[in-house]
C-alpha cells in the first residue's frame, strides 16, 4: 500500500507540472508574437520609406535637378538599404507573396514560410541541387530511350519505358511547381511564367500518358512526334545544367556576402557570370525554336491525318504556347538586365565628362 | 541643389534605420529561440515522466498490488496529464514525427510543422472538409459515368471521361497523401497504413491512366473490370461520408473541450458516436470484400486471357493487397477500442464487488 500512495502523489504532481508547463508555453508564445508586432511595423515602415525615396530620386533624375554622379551613388545606397532588409532576418516580417491556390490545393492551409533567412537560403540551395540532379536524369533518360530505340528496339519504341518516362516527368514537374511556389512564398523573385510553364508541362505529361504510341501500322511515322520530343528533352537537360550553374553562382555570391555580415549584393550578382550568359542565351533560343517546331510538327501530323487522337493536337498547341511564352520571358529578362547596365554606363560616362 | 542635399540626408538615414531594424529583428529571433530551449526541456521531461508513471502503474496492476478503483482513477489522471501536453500549445515543443521522405520528395526541406495548437487544429479541420468535398465527388463522378454508360453510351464507356476520372483520382490521392503526411508531422496519430494505402491508390491511378479500355472487340467483357471499379468507388464515397461524420464529431468534442480551457478529452471521444460505429463497420467490411473481389476478377480476366495487358494484373494484385491491409488495420483499430472498453468494464465491476 505504500507504493500506492507514492504513485498517487507522483501522478498528482505530474498533472500539476503538465498544467504549469502548458501555461508557460502559452504565455511564451503569445509574448513572442506581441514582441514581434512593433518590429513588424518598423520593418514595413523602412521598406515603404525606401520605396518613396526611390520614386523621388527617379523624378529628380528625370527633371535633371540632380548631378548624375550623385544620382548613381544614391541609387546604389538605396539598393543597399533594400538588400539589408530583404536579405536579412527582417525579411521574414515583410508581407511575402500570398500562398497561391496551387499550394492550397495540394497541401491545405499549412504555412510554408520559413521564419529565418538562413532556412530560406537552405530551401533555395536544396531547390538548386534538386534541379541539378533532375537535369542529369533529364539528359540521361531520353538519351537511353533513343539509343535503345536504334540499337535494340529496331526503330520502334515499346510503350512501357516511354510511359515510365512520362510518369517521371509528371512527378518531376509537380515537385518543381510545388517547390517554386514555396520559394515564392519565401520571398523569391522567380517570374510567375516559369511556374505557369511547369503547370503546362504537368498537364502535358499527364495527357501524354494516355497517348497510345503502339506502332501499328507505320511505327516510324506514328512515333515521329515522340522521337522529336525526346531529342528536345535531351537539349533541355543541357540547358538546365548550364542555367543551374549560372543561378548557383549568383546564390553563392549572396550567401558569401551575407556571411560577411553586410549584404552588398546586387553588384556582385552579374559580375563574372556574363560569359556564361552568352553561352546560355543561344542555347535557350535554339531550345525554344525546337520546342515550337516539335509542336507544329505534331499539329501537322494531326491535320494530315496520320494520327488523329486528340492528345496529339492538345500537346502540339501546348508546346507552341510554351515556346512563345518562354521566348517572351527570356527576352524580357535580358532587356531588364541590359537596361540596368546601360543606365550604369551612361551615368558613369557623364560622371567622367563632368 | 537644396532638394539634393535633403534627399542625400534621407537616404543616409534610411540606411541607418535599415541596419538598426535588421539588428533588432536578428536579436529578437535569437532571444525567442533561446527562451524556448528551457521550456522545450521541461515539456520533454514532463512527457517522459508521464510515460514512466504509466509503466509503473501497469506493473502494479499486473502484480495486483493496487486496488482496481485506484488504478482506474490514476489511469484517467495520467491520460488527462498527457492530453494537457498533447492538446495544448506545449505539443509544438515535443519532438513530432520526422518529416518523411514523401514530403521531402515533393516539397524539399521546408518545415510544415505549425507552432500553435490552434493552427494545427485548423489544418485538421480543413483536411476533414477536404475529405467531405471529395467524398461527394467520389460518389457523383463514378455514378454519372455509370448512368451515362447505360443511358447514352449504350453499355460502352468512351475513353476520355474515364481518363478524366482517373486523372482526378491521381490528383486527389496525391493531395490526400501530402496532407496526411503534414498532419503526422503536426502530431496526428493517423495510422501509417492509411498513408501507404493512398500511395498504392496513387500508383494505381497512374497505371490505370495508361490502360487502354477501348471497346474492340467485346466491350462488355473488356470493360467489366472498369465497371466494377466504378461501383466500388461509389460505395467508397458513401463510406467516406460516414467516416468523415464520425471523425468530425471526435474533433469537435476536442475543440469544444479545448476552448473550455482544460482538455479532458479522451472520455468524450467515443461517447455518443458508438451508434455510428456499428453502422460504419459493416459498410467498411463489405467495401473491403468488394475491393478484393474486384481485384480477383481482374486477375481472372488476365489469366483467362480476355485482356492480357500488364496493367490488369498489376491493378488486380494492388487491389487485393489494399483490401487485405485495410481489413487488418480496421480489425486492429476495433480491437484496440474494445480492449480499452473491456478493461474499463472489468475494473468497474471489481470496484462494485469490493
Amino acid at each position: 500500500m505504500e507504493e500506492c500512495s507514492s504513485i498517487e502523489e507522483s501522478v498528482a504532481s505530474v498533472i500539476e507540472e503538465a498544467k504549469e508547463v502548458q501555461d508557460a508555453v502559452s504565455s511564451h508564445i503569445s509574448k513572442a508574437s506581441s514582441d514581434e508586432e512593433p518590429l513588424r511595423q518598423r520593418v514595413r515602415a523602412v521598406d515603404s520609406r525606401i520605396h518613396s525615396l526611390r520614386s523621388s530620386l527617379d523624378s529628380l533624375v528625370s527633371t535633371k535637378q540632380i548631378p548624375p554622379s550623385l544620382a548613381v551613388k544614391l541609387d546604389e545606397d538605396l539598393q543597399r538599404a533594400r538588400c539589408i532588409i530583404v536579405d536579412g532576418d527582417a525579411s521574414s516580417l515583410l508581407p511575402g507573396h500570398a500562398q497561391g491556390s496551387f499550394l492550397r490545393m495540394f497541401l491545405g492551409p499549412i504555412n510554408v514560410r520559413a521564419s529565418r533567412k538562413d532556412v530560406q537560403l537552405k530551401v533555395k540551395e536544396e531547390y538548386n541541387s534538386y534541379r541539378d540532379r533532375t537535369a542529369l536524369l533529364f539528359l540521361l533518360f531520353p538519351a537511353t530511350l533513343l539509343i535503345l530505340r536504334s540499337w535494340i528496339w529496331s526503330g520502334c519504341l515499346p510503350t512501357f519505358p516511354v510511359q515510365m518516362y512520362q510518369a517521371w516527368l509528371l512527378f518531376l514537374y509537380t515537385g518543381l511547381a510545388l517547390r517554386e511556389n514555396i520559394l515564392r512564398v519565401n520571398g523569391s523573385d522567380i517570374r510567375p511564367w516559369w511556374i505557369y510553364h511547369h503547370y503546362c508541362a504537368m498537364v502535358m505529361a499527364l495527357v501524354s500518358l494516355t497517348w497510345e504510341i503502339k506502332g501499328q501500322p507505320d511505327c516510324a511515322k506514328k512515333q515521329r512526334g515522340v522521337q522529336l520530343f525526346l531529342q528536345w528533352a535531351m537539349m533541355q537537360g543541357v540547358a538546365m545544367l548550364l542555367q543551374n550553374r549560372y543561378q548557383r553562382q549568383r546564390l553563392y555570391t549572396r550567401i558569401a556576402l551575407g556571411k560577411a555580415k553586410r549584404m552588398d549584393v546586387v553588384w556582385g550578382e552579374t559580375a563574372g557570370v556574363d560569359g556564361q550568359l552568352w553561352l546560355l542565351c543561344p542555347i535557350l533560343f535554339t531550345l525554344q525554336g525546337f520546342e515550337a517546331y516539335v509542336g507544329l510538327l505534331l499539329l501537322r501530323t494531326a491535320v494530315v491525318g496520320v494520327v488523329s487522337e486528340w492528345q496529339v493536337i492538345f500537346c502540339g498547341v501546348l508546346l507552341v504556347l510554351m515556346a512563345v511564352g518562354n521566348f517572351a520571358n527570356t527576352v524580357q529578362t535580358l532587356m531588364a538586365k541590359s537596361r540596368f547596365k546601360a543606365k550604369m554606363r551612361r551615368s558613369k560616362s557623364k560622371q567622367r565628362l563632368n
